[in-house]
């Protein structure tokens, strides 16, 4: 299997450098650990609120002109929703997002707003759904992370996490499907060798932290996945997407609900950032997991919360 | 009267590079205004929580190394005196920070964990309190607006905002003592000439708006500026401030506290970024008052709000 490279998401960082913000990398002093100082790296400040803009806009750029003129398709509930929409937009290209019927108005009504036609559909339906798009419309499916061009895209992450700071020592990164923790552990391994990158994954939805152990992937039913208020961590690795976690990941660890919970208001509160739970996993393991010392940044990947959970959160 | 150059603000910025967070200019596609496309200038990321470290940075950095030895002095309750004790730690430098005794408990422990004295005084004491401070130490006072050195590291965010977005035409940035608005001010006049650039007060706080309609500085009571939840923008311009501030500023408008509150939850469901009620008036501004159109920049000043403060507002 061809895994993506260094030079792939180098070209990818100069694809999308146009349309997606260059995030910095912000100090964090008030983590307080003089052995493990702690950077934060912001993806929730992206145009849609998470780092899926930078895969939709690779993934979207590597088109022929004569394919983007028939669209593109995606089936996502969720941030992968937002910025293929978003991405369409800005190339001019047609965007068709397959969506859940129960998935929130709120967010079926931003997709609409980036001009996407939204194809709602029943639910365990989207994938059937989506083919039935395809076939109609002759364009192209944009998958949230089982591809090249999506590894690549998240991997600029990964770029600019070195390029900010080369002594990095260890990088915590949120993983669902495995595109962002492949891309930017590809780009750190390339770049900062002797770095640690360590996934991680809310424990009940720690499906690829036992696969990891095993060196084989595991199917976990998806109402158990589905227990963690990380909706954004339901998805598991693809068969491309682990063989590069194999490659690139040192370790992928666990963390509690409660510890995400905690990880949110942490960052209201210290950073005066405004994270999902998905996106707070990485803060999460710093605070919790048993980590070697060292530089570290944690990988902010999404701010969307429903506004009555982060509420609830931040209440605590 | 002397008033602050582009070049000391140029010097300034080289000078405190080192130190503080180059911010980035963030794109907001979600104001949905076309006429006014808006871009956030987030200073709320800054390792105290607000664009006072630039100044302090700036400020400390210019002194002699002789007089570093005897100390830095601030009197201040809020981001001021984070900003000096946590610029003096990073300098090596003694900080005597001079608060009044009911500062939240909060506030004077983040003070004392930079490495800071902490010295209480009775209310409308701390002048006095800082005076002696300074006889007893030899030291320097660092004031938090009414100082070129101040007003030139608060302009080297106008230098940025002018570097990442040249053609910027309205700038709407918070107006208190008039240090943030008198540099940043002074930065875009130099450098995009053609630019608005527009002070933003609360409306019960609105005393400089009153002056700048009649060019001459006036005194509220405190007891009145003291009823906006802004508690970051109830100080009045200096001489030296009100000077550059008629020379820089095109005009000062003024918010309600409602719309106040309201920039505070669009920061964090939006943009995802945690503002203060005044990090958040020049948002309010943009939302409620009759503005020309154009590429416009808001600078979100800072994000210490009390959590209690915070959840009330997101509540709605």
């Amino acid at each position: 299997m061809e895994l993506v490279t260094i030079g792939d998401i180098e070209q990818a960082a100069a694809r999308i450098r146009a349309f997606v913000l260059r995030t910095p990398l912000i100090p964090a002093p008030w983590a307080g650990d003089d052995d493990r100082p702690l950077w934060v790296k912001p993806e929730n400040l992206q145009s849609v609120g998470a780092f899926k803009v930078r895969g939709a806009f690779n993934a979207i750029g590597r088109l022929d002109e004569s394919v983007r003129t028939r669209g593109v398709v995606a089936y996502s509930s969720g941030n992968h929703a937002q910025a293929v929409a978003y991405a369409a937009a800005i190339y001019g290209v047609p965007a068709h997002i397959v969506m859940p019927e129960e998935t929130p108005a709120v967010k079926v009504e931003a997709t609409r707003a980036h001009g996407a036609r939204v194809v709602l559909c029943g639910a365990g339906q989207r994938e059937r759904v989506a083919a039935e798009v395809l076939e109609e419309t002759g364009g192209v499916l944009i998958p949230p992370f089982d591809h090249p061009d999506i590894i690549a895209g998240q991997g600029t992450i990964g770029l600019e996490i070195a390029e900010d700071l080369p002594s990095v020592e260890t990088v915590l990164v949120p993983v669902s499907g495995g595109g962002l923790s492949s891309g930017i552990g590809t780009a750190i391994k390339a770049l900062c060798p002797s770095a640690r990158v360590i996934g991680v994954e809310p424990e009940l939805a720690g499906d690829t932290a036992q696969a990891f152990r095993t060196g084989q992937r595991v199917d976990w039913p998806i109402e158990d996945r589905n227990r963690t208020i990380a909706d954004g961590l339901r998805s598991q690795p693809s068969e491309l997407t682990f063989a590069h976690l194999q490659r690139v990941l040192d370790d992928v660890v666990t963390v509690t609900e409660d510890q995400i919970r905690s990880a949110v208001a942490e960052f209201a509160y210290r950073a005066h950032l405004v994270s999902e739970p998905s996106g707070a996993v990485a803060l999460a393991a710093y605070r919790s997991v048993d980590l070697p010392p060292g530089r570290t940044v944690v990988v902010l990947s999404g701010g969307n919360v429903q506004p009555s959970l982060l509420q609830e959160i931040l209440a605590g």
